[in-house]
């Protein structure tokens, strides 16, 4: 329990933000995105609609919380070399697409993203705005090492990263796995050092 | 008009088919993915129904024949040089991935492909695997040629390239333009020429 506002000003009960979460990625794996709804969410987290409905604005919210944004990557190390800034970058994408609950939500998220300019701004905001930071923080590292060709844009490095990761699983239906993490991350510094120094 | 057996064995009429094909373009860029009906697309193709279900078991089937699959690329050229067959190769994924009827269908129905193995297996083995075939020629042909460093998996390359272009206009919303396209033609012929010969 903390005393953080939240909307409305209310004071903010941790246990049941943690309970509408839980419940949500525990519905999205056994039903799917489609049959999701606000009522299975409260019956299963033993709460009432009305505390869903404080905290998010509709379903997609929920689910944007549960499964993707809840997610989120730590800050980028610097460990002094690009390929395993890179491996750290591929690998936490990966996983964050990799979960049960984000496979059974994304692909019907990224329908309603598409469908709904609010819903997609806020996802640019939050997530996309996010690791493309830390694309952009590994690309600094990197060429302030000297280690990176000129030009770079951060936004088609971050393209090509996700896209991979997202194309393997969702596209292609093959897992991400340490293999395919370490062709990607090895195609990427190649193609991020090849003429540099 | 041909004669060509088509489901059924009745002979194929070919104005009808792209009268379907035309309507269910129009209709997506109209009203999306999500409003398309077979009772909307053979009102606006001036067919029956019945002439509708004859050529596709459902909507999904259509929307891929109308919006995906009738947009497969052409087979590849043998330009002598890897970075020109990348160029035909961004540019062509690129094309079919922009188009207007494309972005209103492709996000929902990767939705539905995802919650049904059987649309899933279809779509992998009709416009994924043609895709696939042509990056493994050009790969085959840039080895032939002694311009790829080796071990390089088709696979990966063609989650690269599609992912790329995917995730710069489904996931991160801007154009898959000219410059966009030059930029991952050129990260891409140097993650796979880098150290060769």
């Amino acid at each position: 329990m903390t005393d953080e506002p939240q909307r409305g000003g209310r004071p903010r009960d941790t246990r049941v933000d943690a309970a509408i979460l839980a419940a949500t990625r525990t519905l999205l794996a056994e039903v799917g995105y489609g049959a999701l709804t606000m009522d299975l969410v409260a019956g299963r987290a033993n709460v009432g609609k009305a505390a869903i409905y404080r905290r998010y604005a509709g379903k997609q919210d929920l689910v944007f919380a549960a499964a993707v944004h809840g997610r989120t990557l730590d800050p980028p190390p610097d460990s002094g070399d690009l390929r395993t800034d890179l491996r750290w970058l591929v690998g936490g994408i990966a996983r964050s697409l990799s979960s049960p609950e984000t496979r059974a939500a994304l692909p019907a998220l990224l329908a309603d993203v598409t469908a709904d300019d609010d819903v997609a701004d806020r996802f640019m905001r939050t997530f996309v705005a996010e690791e493309r930071a830390y694309v952009e923080t590994i690309l600094d590292q990197a060429r302030r090492r000297g280690d990176l060709r000129t030009p770079v844009d951060a936004e088609v490095v971050h393209s090509l990263v996700l896209g991979a990761i997202f194309a393997r699983i969702y596209l292609l239906r093959k897992p991400a796995d340490k293999a395919y993490q370490h062709e990607v991350t090895d195609l990427a510094a190649k193609a991020l050092t090849e003429g540099a120094r």
